[in-house]
């Protein structure tokens, strides 16, 4: 886990304000809850795996004796949302639209882009089974990347159902599904034969493997130009596979009315159907998502639709969809491509005040607080030391300009500005100090 | 612990945004330290009782079994600012100004305006003695304060080494003045008697808790109108009695130059120096602060100076001072008082689009896109159910306007806009829709 210095925490703090400023625009509401939930809301939600990466609370006090866990620190933000619409349904709308952009812990092994305190970006809507929802998170989550600068981005589409379909026509038993899907989400990493070699192991009959690998070889073959182009000839060579699948069918004509309604949105030409797309959680019942850049192996983001997931804290089903950010990895493509503005990097004040002397200090308390009246970050000099060392700390500290009050200026109601890039220094009526550091600053930071 | 609905997450953010503001116009930088630390870091700093409250994190894995805490939930924000000031201590800047408004765990009993998970808002300054840092935190909170509304507080200020002086003049010995502290601390609640008692059960010599008393009363007598005559008041009576004492009639100069200096500032007229102030933690050396309102019992915030703390982990000390404004009694006080802007309750969305028909789908998305190009806050109605119970769900949400796309609208290249306080609706040309939009909202938040 680690601590963000100043520049660190503003790059941060860009990106959560430009993503929850864009997912404001999508009609999404702020919703925060706490980093502590009791231990079985969490546990039996993200797999054996994810059991074993649950940071767990002691109990207080007395019973802490016992060694025993009773709380345990957030995992994920879907798993909490899912417990808030159960507690509060009579107090939510019935479409149900939610940001939420908190910090969740996992006990993993730290990578590039991965920690084991890092902040998730999610949007989810409750309450509609229409294909509207899907084709607004993809358009949430294009837009918020668009807008921080992200121009080279995909958002890969699958359907849950359509992959059942697929795996039930190469003949794959229904028990063995689940692991199919963990064999055939290596694909990329393994090849083809690890992933043969992969299903025989968990017990998938050679084929039935042997087929499910055709199928997907064959369905990931003839990329097109044009997501548009490429979602067609998808869609047609799928239509052929799950023909008489119920299930398949109705999922394929979910991602057909995704890709055809996403057009109209800022997802525009981003959204490709990608059969291989199978996403690890297994709460997903539907539609899937997963947004990819050239330069990063993992993903800048995915969701999908789990309509049954509010049903375990429930008793009662609510469909639901969502899509999650994940703030770390965005911000370690956004630093290695130099996306960030160079104003972020320095910015503790707008100008800094120098004290002149041990007698006059009311004199720079007193022009500190006129200017901070007028809206600028002022940074006042805590000491009386020697002029030249005051100007050289702001100097180092990256403030463009400082303010003296000499003997000279107290007396002609004037304040010196010091321009710090140019060490040219004026001297101006007091109640002008105030446009010309904008000014300065100005300057300053529009080369 | 709590989950926040969005109404409630907009009133903390508008809270959180504004102390942020004010302390960024003191020229403070922004850091942040990870939720969890060691647990080593935390033990032996709060005292026994801070022990007890610490919430502790299992070993992982195989580790578990043995029911063992190697991390811990942060409890301050103090004790993080100085491991993290030890740590990068040659990345920081000589004078250290930051500020950090992150949430605290404490398995405490909960009560009025006091959690298990609450927020901080820190401002320290580390790296100087000069008493320019205590004025400038003062003016930081209380300028915080004031631009959140409040216009009745009080700074109670303070000072470690004039307690020493004062116990050192009663004759109460120095191994029994941290339990004196807290006895005395408690003279609002208990009164004098129970004081009295206090004293004698932990140990202090009878005519030494009487002289203290004596001295206390004293000291706390006369209160006048202005803070200017309060303070001189105190400071000549102080000077008498620790008049031989080298620490106490230094720390008596500190509180002359503080309630002098801060005149200068936005907290002018607020100081008051308040001999019966004690502050519970015990890693304060100097000045002590705390800022209190007439209608809650505990403080909105406080503060001191900590020149060893850093030490305890650098093993040289670094000066230090800092000030923490609580939130969720700053929003109890606001909430109670009605403080809030009206706005704030209900924002989910400046507009919803609706679905005119299943097959006009991708022209209400086209519509929403482009109002959100024009930056505003568009809602899009998810099913293509009836316009009218489309128009009453915007209603019940409380969206200013609703935007509808009608078969004969489509044709002119216009939108319909209702106006949901008015009922009034007109049809006007796409283009100028968003200003539209935006004069109907304007006059909807001005009533």
């Amino acid at each position: 886990m680690r601590d963000f210095l100043p520049e660190e925490v503003r790059r941060r703090a860009f990106v959560m304000r430009t993503i929850a400023a864009v997912y404001e625009q999508y009609g999404f509401e702020p919703l925060e809850t706490p980093a502590v939930e009791n231990i079985e809301t969490l546990l039996g939600k993200y797999g054996e795996e994810g059991n074993q990466l649950i940071f767990k609370i002691l109990k207080r006090g007395a019973r802490a004796a016992s060694g025993e866990a009773d709380l345990a620190l957030r995992y994920d933000l879907t798993v909490p949302l899912a417990r808030v619409v159960a507690e509060y349904r009579g107090k939510l709308p019935t479409f149900f639209k939610r940001y939420q952009i908190q910090p969740v812990w996992r006990a993993d092994r730290p990578a590039r882009g991965r920690f084991r305190e890092f902040y998730q970006c999610d949007v989810d809507v409750l309450g509609s089974r229409s294909m509207v929802v899907e084709v607004e998170l993809c358009a949430a989550a294009s837009d918020a990347l668009a807008t921080l600068g992200f121009r080279d981005f995909t958002v890969r589409l699958n359907h849950r159902q359509l992959l059942a379909g697929l795996l039930d026509a190469a003949g794959v038993e229904r028990p063995a599904h689940e692991g199919a899907l963990v064999a055939l989400d290596k694909l990329d990493k393994i090849g083809r034969d690890g992933v043969a070699g992969e299903l025989v192991s968990r017990g998938i009959d050679i084929s039935a493997g042997e087929r499910l690998l055709a199928l997907f070889t064959d369905l990931s073959s003839g990329a097109q130009e044009s997501a548009i182009s490429q979602n067609a000839h998808i869609v047609d060579r799928m239509r052929a596979v799950v023909d008489a699948h119920d299930a398949g069918t109705r999922a394929l004509s979910e991602l057909e009315a995704i890709v055809r309604l996403v057009e109209s949105t800022d997802a525009a030409g981003r959204v490709r159907i990608d059969p291989s797309l199978a996403r690890g959680l297994s709460y997903y019942t539907g539609a899937i998502m997963e947004i990819n850049v050239p330069d990063l192996a993992g993903s800048l983001g995915g969701g999908g639709r789990y309509d049954n997931l509010v049903g375990m804290f429930l008793g009662q089903d609510v469909p639901a969809c969502g899509f999650s950010l994940g703030l770390e990895r965005i911000i370690v493509v956004m630093t290695e491509r130099g996306m960030f503005p160079e104003q972020l990097a320095s910015m503790a004040a707008d100008v800094m005040v120098t004290l002149w002397s041990a007698d006059t200090i009311t004199d720079s308390l007193v022009l500190a607080s006129e200017l901070r009246r007028a809206g600028l970050r002022v940074d006042v000099y805590p000491e009386a030391h020697k002029i030249g060392k005051q100007v050289r700390y702001a100097s180092m500290r990256g403030v463009p300009c400082v303010a003296m009050l000499g003997d000279e200026e107290r007396t002609r109601g004037e304040v010196s500005i010091k321009d710090m890039r140019s060490g040219h220094q004026i001297s101006t009526k007091r109640s002008d100090a105030p446009e010309e550091i904008r000014r300065i600053n100005e300057n300053t930071w529009k080369t």
